[in-house]
């Protein structure tokens, strides 16, 4: 049911538009994923992302697995049913959230051991399992279980977690029971290109149905992940899903697009936008700020999103002041409806040879790098 | 520009049905008017409150007040501007704010001394400063300054109120500078027939637009709640607004209605919503409960909101015990929408001389008193 097809490529970059299928509708690609933690994407409705155009969402398999449980969710209908929308679902293993959020894991051959960070019970996470709650999860596409070390982990270490999720991604593969759904493998490594290629070669061998890119936007410099997806993207094949995962900032997003990468995840989006940092076409706004108290402009003039057509930067400072959940609401849609724009003017600007220039314009702003 | 003209009279009861006509527009009457206390009814955009049907909100003066400011507001284009909203709007004097949120307030002969609950800064709330607040915010209809006391406070205590409320009453008259918005006045007298009389009687004589019944809801008895709305209603003037304060329940709303008030408003169906306390044809629903973990149910079968056509009870109560904004968002619109539906049944079936049947029904079921 998972396929994946190639349809324009950007003469000067890598840069290229495609289109992904599964069982619940197409994704057109460069695509951008929202992120449904505990299977909603804070403050916005299902119908809020329909309308502004995005056709798949990530949601995260380690929430859902500790609460409600995955399998009350497969028992209700799965995510889609369970989430109220009815479009494509991407799901991670769980275990960057295990290792980021858990009390006391332990990282086993077999797995991960962990306390939940929700009630301190105690659970294992293995590459079977994270395969077994995806699937009951309903994910569209799925993610091999992988180990991201710190950036700060000496080589040594980060070779043997490459090894492992090596290892872990072949176990994942023959856990797989639901042909409808795609598995992509994690390519981890660090910024150690070494690495990185060992990574890759042992996953290509496995034949995954995409690739994602792991391990970065962790805390290593800007170049070094520019450089570190450029290295990967070399390497994988052009006939399969590229995911950069948890990456970027708008700039960052067409830095990696121009590279080949097809699918993005990031927080920042929504959490800027609960923070009050709001994403505009004449850079950033941060509406706190005592300067918008009497602004009554929108957000940003060019903008067509709810949010702008009918409030003002001087409304939307207060209610943010004031610490009404309609800020964060308002707020959480301009920012999407923002990155929204962004990936369908990169996917027609690749399909008119014109994403260049997007690229150009998109680098001389200094609020894209926010 | 404000009038009010009565269209319909229930044979069986005193219900009646109206419309207020404002500078904003129309509204229907009996209405009900959801709550926007600091310039938004919580988590509820505009097009929300329009789609369900409401025609009118209440924003409470005091807070806009304090934050940001009558004056910016007005400078902004005043409250339907400013909100997005561009029906009509109602507003509190500030009165009963002032005595139940600000720190060290001390009542005198004119008017209110407090320090804000905010910064404690020192403010003094006069009749004529109401006013000018609520014109500078750009109400359609103004409420003059009243002193609710406690429903504990001594009888000689509340007869006091009264003449306070009344003397003030007449000082918001005088202050009144904008002939197309209306001012009401309140009626005090806690739960005693020969205050309220002597409340109303001080009140009729100035003659204003419409009649606000204040200082119930407010830990008294419900009889005394209602005998004390009948007892009002039967002096109040038939061709003039009477508007029930802060009341209530779906119940109190048909009993009300059956003695004749025409406008209500009442924090109970948002703030329930965000306590996760959701109204239902068939009855009340506590959505943190157990039962509900696996209940692919929506809220009420019988409603046609979007969180009931789109969202399971085990939805629900997974994104509010994971503490999700969309959780107040999705409940608040139930329980607005049950209430839009409550008061367009009330109008039509007192048009259609079949109120007693709707009281009857509504006063069968237990939930509508939760």
């Amino acid at each position: 049911m998972f396929a994946f097809e190639l349809k324009e490529k950007d003469n000067n970059t890598k840069a290229r538009c495609g289109l992904i299928t599964t069982a619940h509708g197409s994704v057109d690609t460069p695509a951008f994923m929202p992120v449904g933690t505990q299977a909603t994407v804070k403050t916005m409705t299902p119908a809020d992302l329909e309308g502004m155009g995005f056709q798949m969402m990530i949601v995260n398999a380690y929430h859902l697995y500790l609460r409600p449980g995955h399998k009350l969710v497969k028992e209700l209908g799965g995510l889609q049913k369970f989430m109220g929308w009815n479009k494509s679902v991407a799901t991670d293993s769980g275990g960057f959230q295990v290792l980021s959020l858990a009390k006391t894991r332990k990282i086993l051959e077999h797995g991960i051991s962990f306390q939940s960070h929700l009630d301190g019970s105690s659970h294992f996470l293995t590459p079977q399992k994270a395969v077994e709650i995806q699937e009951y999860l309903n994910s569209d596409i799925m993610m091999c279980l992988d180990e991201c070390p710190p950036v700060e982990a000496p080589k040594e270490y980060i070779e043997k977690a490459v090894d492992r999720t090596t290892k872990w991604a072949k176990e994942c593969k023959i856990s797989k029971t639901d042909n409808k759904k795609a598995l992509f493998g994690i390519v981890q490594g660090g910024i150690y290109e070494d690495l990185r290629q060992k990574s890759m070669d042992g996953l290509m061998e496995l034949d995954f149905e995409g690739y994602s890119i792991g391990g970065l936007g962790i805390g290593e410099e800007s170049e070094e992940t520019y450089k570190t997806t450029e290295f990967c993207l070399n390497s994988l094949p052009e006939n399969k899903v590229r995911y950069l995962m948890g990456i970027g900032k708008p700039a960052d997003i067409v830095e990696a697009v121009a590279k080949g990468v097809d699918l993005f995840d990031c927080v920042i989006p929504t959490r800027n936008a609960r923070n009050g940092n709001v994403f505009t076409n004449n850079g950033k706004i941060v509406i706190k700020n005592a300067q918008y108290s009497n602004d009554n402009l929108p957000l940003d003039e060019k903008c067509g999103c709810y949010t702008c057509k009918n409030f003002s930067r001087a409304y939307l400072r207060h209610i943010f002041l004031a610490g009404e959940f309609l800020s964060h609401r308002l707020l959480t849609l301009h920012n999407l409806y923002f990155y929204a724009i962004l990936m369908k003017r990169i996917r027609e600007s690749i399909a008119q040879g014109k994403f260049e220039e997007l690229k150009h314009e998109m680098s001389a702003k200094e609020n894209t790098k926010q």
